[in-house]
């Protein structure tokens, strides 16, 4: 039971994550409850919210409640992540299932009363903003599947442990005019921002940010490139603003000890376009993660 | 975003249910959609709460995806229950999944500042009671399977739409110990009770409520008896209160137009009865329901 304080919102979200799609069954069991917690607090980043508790519905197979060093290493990992992100378990239910493990949390957190942050604020010339590195994550799985070898860790682990952008998500929210975060890619997701402000988007593949592990790897297979906008997972927040806001954007980011890093603006055009060095598009928007 | 009211308090439940499990896969779509969302209201009537909102995850196999008319039988439904209960879609995630429909609800209710009903306050010699009538759900689900001949339209109707006693739950809050709902079957279920108050219960199974077609359906049948019991997905409310309430409960009764049977009460033992009309138990603790 929740008594909510005077001046404070809820926001509340809900991800659902299945083995063999959004994480491997044989993954650690405590980093695959982490990432489910973290994919959900990487959508209250997204609103701007300080996380106050979740509600987790487990779909367990069988052979994996029969093994009780499975479910306790589980429960660690929740644990793990509820303090490190201050926010408590309000609640779920365990039912059995004839098919993968599937775990679906819904996130409850709070927002200064009508401060959260929209999809739905950008205008024409915003910048378009994006936070630490993408591409990680997508190199990482393919590093996981043995398309990339030798393993990089730091890959790896960014595949994992995601970081919800929480705090940049909270000091966003008087200089950001829209904000979201990036699970199915840079050029999927920022379909969503252009559509619900009925403008486009014009990107430069050469400023998005890389990792030096992603850059390397890069090297190395050329042909994985295009995961750096395409491939998803990379919970960043992806955010515009006006112009005139750069300077306060750049004193955020040495705040944060976090990079935040402009890679394009908003345009007239409804188009969302992905500009290599010689001014070619290399994106056409069917390419987006279809979850069907 | 929800800007919570003075003096509620909010309270959540979640409940996730999987095709094969909880429901038929072949289950008409809106009746499978609002099963789901009324086994929530459920959940939020044994609080003693209303309905303020819920969020919605839906792990969806492709075969379902792929048939758009699945897909709005299935909103229909959801739509028809949002009106009936009056109460809002706050968010959700649709994935895909290789295994069964899964469906995750998170409910959303309100209830007066600290006036949330508990399953832990019964004390000895506290009566125990039911709402309406027990076991139909169960002898549908045997209709559906085949075990029972011919096909009985109301017993399987209860099967597929739960009626969450909603108002019943509000009014309980100023008269009974301690209430819940029964989803896993009557004996199994006043084990929750018991545990939480350090009691046990003895109940008389001749006075246990049944319907005119359970009735008539058992006199066939008398096997499945003690699927009035021990069959699960009742959705009726079971609580206790103090023998002086009796005829405020009686009052509370003929208002709401539904029963409210006295079926036995709280017993200093630890263990629970279930007795037949020889005094004979008919119930050993092990039978009930389990998940895994």
């Amino acid at each position: 039971m929740l008594s909510p304080s005077i001046g404070k919102d809820l926001v509340f979200t809900k991800d659902a994550l299945v083995a063999g799609i959004h994480f491997f069954p044989d993954d650690p069991a405590d980093l695959i409850a982490r990432k489910a917690m973290r994919v959900n607090l990487s959508d209250l980043a997204a609103m701007g919210a300080a996380p106050l508790g979740y509600l987790l519905a487990l779909a367990l197979p069988k052979d994996m409640a029969n093994r009780p060093e499975w479910v306790s290493h589980f429960s660690r990992g929740l644990k793990k992540d509820q303090d490190e992100f201050s926010w408590s378990l309000f609640g779920g239910d365990t039912v059995s299932t004839t098919g993968p493990l599937t775990i679906s949390i819904t996130a409850i957190g709070t927002v200064d009363h009508t401060s959260a942050l929209l999809r739905s604020g950008a205008r024409l010339g915003d910048d378009i903003y994006v936070s630490g590195t993408l591409g990680d994550s997508a190199l990482g799985l393919k590093c996981l599947t043995g398309d990339i070898t030798p393993r990089n860790n730091v890959l790896i682990d960014r595949y994992h442990l995601p970081k919800p952008r929480l705090e940049l998500g909270q000091k966003l929210k008087s200089i950001a005019s829209s904000v979201m975060d990036i699970s199915d890619g840079l050029a999927g997701d920022i379909r969503h921002i252009c559509d619900l402000s009925t403008l486009g988007a014009e990107i430069k593949e050469t400023l998005i940010p890389l990792s030096l592990d992603a850059s390397k790897t890069l090297e190395r297979f050329p042909s994985y490139k295009s995961l750096i906008w395409n491939g998803g997972d990379d919970y960043e927040l992806l955010f515009t603003a006006p112009c005139h806001r750069a300077k306060e954007i750049d004193k955020l980011s040495q705040d944060l000890g976090l990079a935040l890093t402009r890679i394009g603006r908003m345009t007239q055009e409804r188009d969302i376009v992905i500009q290599d060095q010689d001014g070619q598009n290399l994106w056409r928007d069917e390419q987006g993660y279809r979850h069907f």
